[in-house]
This record gives structure tokens, sequence and C-alpha cells, in this order.
């Protein structure tokens, strides 16, 4: 629980900044005691998942701090959502170096309260320290599943189509817009791809949905489409051929991509989309559409999974893309 | 999910140094999906508590990797014990920046290994990322209470006696051996004391009986014996009165102490004790004997609850010592 004290003073900002986000959650005990108590709803299971992120690695560091706290919320709220669980609770593990004051606190975790009343979650416990090195955040976020289990990776059969939600892409050419990498986009472009690399959007209810009605293997986005949809297959000992002109792509990626046709790479490959893949039988098309209209989610069918193993990638004339990396080439 | 690979070679890594200690454990998926499932086992709830450890600041950084990742895993295994709770799982997030070889992983992971078997855990997820800083880890413990709920903080009266378990001050001491702040000590002396503040030994099972018998409330004494009363008499809403001289020492402390009596400070204030503080009803005194013979482990009284609020430590002749900070007066 938030307890560690190695500098002074911790006590306080636990008390003054974390506890308030604990306070509707009595079994929180005000993040004072020594641990909290969570009970899965009656014929629920409890989902766990975990994310680190660290200053100048996974987060540039001069971000508002409500952007950092969404973003780290809401990556864990997308695992979550894979699995096909209602999220209910998160602890958070933060490192900060002195440079980090009150007002960046006060940012954080009003950035934090937003997200909680937005997903209905809330924070049950967590740890505070000091450090010399760069900010380290870890959240950890706890979901519910119906007893019949989560929603995994390893379900996919061939003769299954191969669905994204949303678009793919935004959240990494958003990081190059962030970084000045992808100059002279309409402003309107720009500002919609650092929204979506800021703040992602998890696709909470359309798995979970989807799962009361059809077998299906799901993953989020967050490695890249190509990484997580071979994760998929991996786990499912098949292999998937993906249509790259079927992948949905936003108003701004595609001007984008117009523009320089090499970006095909990053937004197939650069992570950060936070949407969800999934595989159901072909036969559920209907029934995909209705469920993606009832959670308010475009879903878009990108390929087929077959047998074999690895994942590849066809150009709208029928070439293989082959990916190297971070790269790729023609064959 | 242990899944960040900012770094290459990061999935290797989880597959090769972490994904064994979550073997034994379907539900974590081999470390590869998005989420673990955990159920609380029938009747009973989750309760949840975590720590974050900073190389340089809650370790020196030199120790054994083995040392470093038993004592991660104990204190989190230490609060779940004054919670009354059966440990089950957990969660761990690694920041480790490039000097971090493979050779420190292997003992480290090798250590969590050692102590899973020894304390019934098993990993179910986390994350790794690389850190430009200092190696940060954090650890997220699960076990189980009965339905009924946990021990917390809050149940003191007045009237309680005051029980802690094991001897107090051993690990404050042992970390003043290893900085070469205490010199001269017998050997066996100096070794027992190292050995108590690299390895504690948490308390699982006292508290869980004492539960089932009688009214409690109960904390670990991480942050110190006199801070972690404080927390039991603020939750409370009581006061308490302790006899320094009742306080359990172990025969080396016992010998620090008669060489340098200004090692009473360190010994009830200096933290990292990992032992468990309790108050029961002073009628139950043949029980706690009871239950403590039964789970192997020493409880002493040491003081009296009282109405009002606030620690007072008396010494042998009756005087308040006087806390402040780490340091103490009589007055």
């Amino acid at each position: 629980m938030m307890r560690t004290a190695s500098q002074s003073g911790e006590f306080d900002r636990i008390a003054r900044y974390f506890a308030p986000l604990a306070r509707s959650y009595p079994e929180a005990f005000g993040l004072k005691d020594d641990a909290a108590v969570i009970e899965p709803t009656l014929g629920t299971k409890l989902v766990v998942t975990t994310d680190t992120i660290v200053a100048g690695i996974h987060y540039v560091g001069d971000e508002a701090p409500e952007l950092i706290a969404a973003k780290l919320l809401r990556v864990n709220l997308s695992d979550l959502a894979a699995m096909g669980a209602t999220p209910r609770a998160y602890t958070l593990n933060v490192a900060l170096p002195t440079e980090i004051d009150d007002c960046w606190l006060e940012a954080f975790t009003d950035g934090l309260a937003d997200d909680q009343a937005r997903f209905n979650v809330v924070l049950i416990g967590g740890d505070s320290v000091g450090t010399t090195g760069p900010v380290v955040l870890s959240l950890t976020g706890y979901g519910e599943v119906p007893a019949s289990g989560a929603v995994l990776r390893s379900a996919a059969q061939p003769g299954d189509n191969v669905y994204v939600s949303g678009t793919i892409g935004d959240g990494a050419l958003g990081l190059r817009v962030v970084k000045g990498h992808l100059p002279g986009l309409p402003e309107r472009d720009a500002a919609a791809l650092i929204a979506r690399y800021q703040k992602p959007e998890p696709r909470l209810g359309l798995i979970r949905r989807l799962a009361q009605k059809s077998v299906l293997a799901a993953a989020d986005i967050s490695d890249g489409l190509v990484a997580d949809l071979s994760h998929i297959a991996d786990a499912s000992g098949v292999a998937m051929l993906i249509r790259a002109d079927a992948v949905p792509l936003s108003h701004a990626a595609r001007y984008a991509l117009n523009r320089d046709t090499e970006l095909l790479a990053t937004i197939l490959s650069g992570g950060d989309d936070y949407e969800v893949a999934f595989c159901v039988p072909s036969d559920a098309e209907e029934i995909v559409q209705a469920i993606a209209r009832e959670s308010g989610v475009q879903v878009t069918a990108i390929g087929v999974v077959e047998s074999g193993s690895g994942v590849r990638v066809l150009e709208a004339g029928g070439s293989e893309i082959e990916f190297q990396s971070m790269g790729f080439t023609h064959r």
C-alpha cells in the first residue's frame, strides 16, 4: 500500500493527492492500511494486467501530467478490453525524482480523477517512492470477466476472419508529429494524430459483448498491428493473411500515407494503437457488425486465418510486404 | 502483462527468465496474453498490496540479486501476513538499466523461484522495461482472506494489550552493520543482524489464526515500531503506552544496545523489522500464546491501548522517551 516514506512528506503527498482517488472505495481503507480488499462480483473472475512507463523512454517527459496519467490508465484498460473484461479498479506505483513538484502531482492525479469518472474505475492502493532517475510509473488494472473465462489470444481457427477496431497507425504517426518528424500536415490532421497518440480510447465493451455471441481470439494492438497479430497467430498455432489495403485508416493517416507511401511500415508496425484485433468464424459477420454498432465502434475485416504459422501482409497488387523490425521491403 | 519491448530482446528475456516462474499457473497464459485471471477460492476475498524499491535508495545496489528478490517478495508477504491473508500470487514490474545483464536477471529470478516454493506463491504477470536511471522494482502481492474480511489497523480498543512478533530492531541494526556504522560486533551477531535485514521472515499464519479466535487490529512493522504503532493508534482513534524494556530483542541487538544505549532509537524507530504488531483484548493472553506456539512464532506483550491519541514509550524508570524523527530525547 501507499506507505513508503523514504522522503519526508511522502505520507502527506499520499494523503493529499492519492487518497482522494480512493475515497469511493471503502476497502482501500483510505490508502492507510497494509493492503486493499477486492471481491469479484458473484459469477465473475478477476483479470489483472500491468504496465510500466519511464519518462524519456515511453513518453517524452514534458507532456502535460494529465495526459501521462490518462495514457497510463488507458493502456491498461485497453488490455482489459481485449480480454473482454469490465474494468473495476487499479493500483499505482510511482517512483518520482525530486524535480517532480506538487504542481505536477496535482495535475497528474487530476488526470486520473477525470478518467476514473469516465471509465468507472477507482484507485485501491499503491506505493510512492523517490528515485535518483527518471519518473517510473507502474499501473496495475483489475477487471472482471464472466466465470466462463477471459478472451484469449489462443482461440483463432483457420477460416476465421481477422478484424480490427477503429483505425490503425494514428498513434505511431502521432508520435512522429510530436517529435517533429512528420512536418507539413494540415493542422487539423496533425492535431488528430497527436490526440490519438496521447489519449487512446480503450475499446471497452466490444470484445466483452462479442464473447457472449461467438467464439473469438483477441489482443489489444499496442506493439504494432503485425506484431500483435503475430502474437495471436503464435498463441493459436495458425497463420494469418492480411490485406494492407483493407486496414482502416483515419483521414489524417490516409493523407500522410498518400504523401509518403513509406509510412505504411509505421502504420502497420509502429504500435501505440490501443485498438483491439480479433478473430471470429466467417459466418459471424452480421453479429460482429451488430455488436460493433451497439458498442459505438467501427470494426473492419482485414484478413483471414489460415493453417500454418506467421503473418503475411499483401499489398493491393498481391505482392507480399516483408517486415524487418520497424522497416519493410517489397518481395 | 509482461509485454513491453522497448528494447529488443525484452520478449526473449521474459520468455527465458520470467515465464518459468509462471509455469505452474495456467491462467497466467505463459505471460504471453494481455492479462492474467485470478479467482479467489470460494468464500474468500482477494487482498492486494504493493511495494516499490529503488536501487541506491531502498537497497544499496550491489547486494546479491537473489537477496534483492527475496526481500522484495517478503516485504509484500509481510503486508499480507498483517492482514491475516494467505498469499497466492504476485505480479512484478521491473525497470532495468542496460548494466543489468542476463547473469543478474538469472540470479534475481532464481531468488524468486526459491521463495515461490517456500511461500507457495506464483508469478502471474508483470512488465519489463528499460530505464536510463537506477533499477526500479515493483511487486504486487495477492492473498486471500475469509469473506468475513481482512484484519485492519482500525480495530484496537482501550484495554487491549499490544503485542509484537519476533524481535524488534534487528533489521535497522543490520543495515547499520552493512553500512559499516556498527563495527566491532562479534561476527556471529553481525551476521545475524545482516541476515535479518536482508531476508526478513514474513509472519504468515499468526494473524490469520488469531483472527479466527479474537477481535484484533494488526499492522506489519516496516516503517519502525513506533511509527507503525502510531498508524494503528491513529486508525483506531486510541492511544498506546509502550514499555521500552518489554520490547523483545535478539541476542545480537541486546549486545549492541548494551554497548551503546543510544541505539534504542534505531531499534524502536529504525524500521525494516517485517514483524507484526497487534492489539487484542487483555483476556485473550492464553489464546494468543497458544496460537503463537502453533505458528512457531514468539509473541511478546509490550504495552496497552488506552483512550486518547498518540503512542508514548516509557523507559524502565518510568520516564517518557520522546522521538524526534530518527532520534530521541529523554524528558
